[in-house]
């Protein structure tokens, strides 16, 4: 399979954490990254008018803004509030002209993850069309299940199209991210089942020895997913959109920006 | 529900981890748990002879021996020699009286999932007659997908009742972990249809934050599973043998023995 064209690249900010938005888009800019996912909490340090004038002064384009999400809450007070911050999020994304807002659906305040996953299916059927309204397509996030207790209940694909399928698929869609879903026996027919609904396509590694749930995502090549034969699942499917390169690992985060953002662009051509 | 009856508890080695055979039976036998599940590193380390004279007279009954499996590898010789240490280990299941094998399958020497997977089948394939011949049921395990990497292909219950479904159910089966299972939304689906081919019920718990991969179980009632719904479900589909409590945490195996099983019987009585 040919290697993927570097107008698909997208740098996804948690990559390069310590850059704040202005630092993100210089940096793609100097390295020739056409697109950037944006952070909510990094636009709102740099402010939702500023971080906009940077991407479109810099030529950028949005592949997607993250995240909202996180429906489940204990009390009904709680989660109204969650949605208020969801809405917030969709005029963040429809501002910044972002293709998508990824939902990272959250987790239960209990040991009822049944009840949780109910108000996330709630959460979206109340964020849909407000979403649709503003021309904002969701992007369901299937985190891996060793996230569940704590950030997603959403945990597999399957899952994720079995919710967004109430749908239509320019609305609510999914995001393929390789380090949450590369493990799953079902991968390759739910890739299939999703076709037009993948809205995303995220890589990384799987290292191992695993350092840390949250911290030990490895850069493209280093680990053991194969991320090429995901890559042509999903393009097989119908994805032609961008490819964003979202890293968790102190490591990299400890790295100089530009120094990881060349490293990304070769291990990009050689195992994306 | 109602509590579960102590008579049904069962000591899994791993949980004491700084207990060799005869401490472990031991202790059992002060803290008056009427099963245990041995290690094969620990039972090689007593001598199989003495281990088992050890449980036999001790009057313990044995849930399960841990482990076989660990298929996949990267040449046929190392293949080969990963099913003979398989026949030894149903040879030693057979002379400790062991109810099951524990089949813990292994992961991919590469990035090559779905080979390790059909190397899984086949080792399978080759070990249930043999395991047949001397009265061992195999348990396969799906593990938690965060050791997809490191440990098992095998990472969901479905997974495993595919394999396991190719033979009749007294030879193949599934064990059934909390900790590995809780995150599954086809959960209750599976275990219904895993109905009389469940071999095995092992308890521990979620905690938050997750320490560790490995490392990182809590003791019952200390998490976010929710462990009676899952036992009522096991019940529900048949199962009625021994529980283990199985539970990978430093700070645990750091206690003293005596203090744990003492702690495991309270939380078990609450919990499961």
């Amino acid at each position: 399979m040919q290697p993927c064209s570097l107008r698909r690249i997208s740098l996804n900010q948690k990559t390069t954490e310590r850059w704040n938005v202005q630092e993100a888009v210089e940096g793609c800019v100097r390295a020739d990254v056409p697109w950037i996912a944006l952070w909510r909490e990094k636009v709102a340090e740099a402010g939702l008018q500023s971080s906009k004038r940077l991407v479109r002064d810099a030529g950028l384009q949005v592949s997607s803004l993250c995240r909202g999400g996180m429906f489940p809450a204990a009390t009904a007070a709680e989660r109204a509030a969650r949605l208020d911050d969801n809405r917030r999020a969709v005029d963040e994304a429809a501002e910044l002209w972002a293709d998508v807002l990824v939902l990272v659906c959250g987790a239960a305040p209990d040991r009822d993850i049944g009840s949780a996953r109910q108000w996330v299916k709630e959460g979206i059927a109340e964020l849909a069309p407000y979403a649709k309204d503003r021309g904002i397509t969701l992007g369901i996030e299937p985190l891996h299940p060793m996230y569940a207790a704590e950030r997603s209940v959403v945990v597999t694909l399957a899952q994720a199209l079995d919710l967004a399928e109430a749908y239509p698929a320019d609305e609510v869609g999914v995001i393929v991210d390789v380090f949450h879903v590369w493990w799953d026996p079902d991968l390759e027919a739910q890739i299939a089942r999703a076709g037009d609904r993948i809205k995303g396509f995220h890589v990384s590694d799987w290292i191992v020895p695993t350092p840390d749930l949250l911290m030990g995502r490895g850069m493209m090549g280093d680990g053991k997913i194969d991320i090429r034969g995901i890559r042509q699942l999903v393009e097989t499917a119908g994805y032609g959109g961008p490819i964003e390169v979202e890293i968790f690992n102190q490591i990299i985060w400890y790295t100089p920006g530009d120094i990881v953002l060349a490293q990304m662009k070769q291990r990009y051509v050689e195992h994306v």
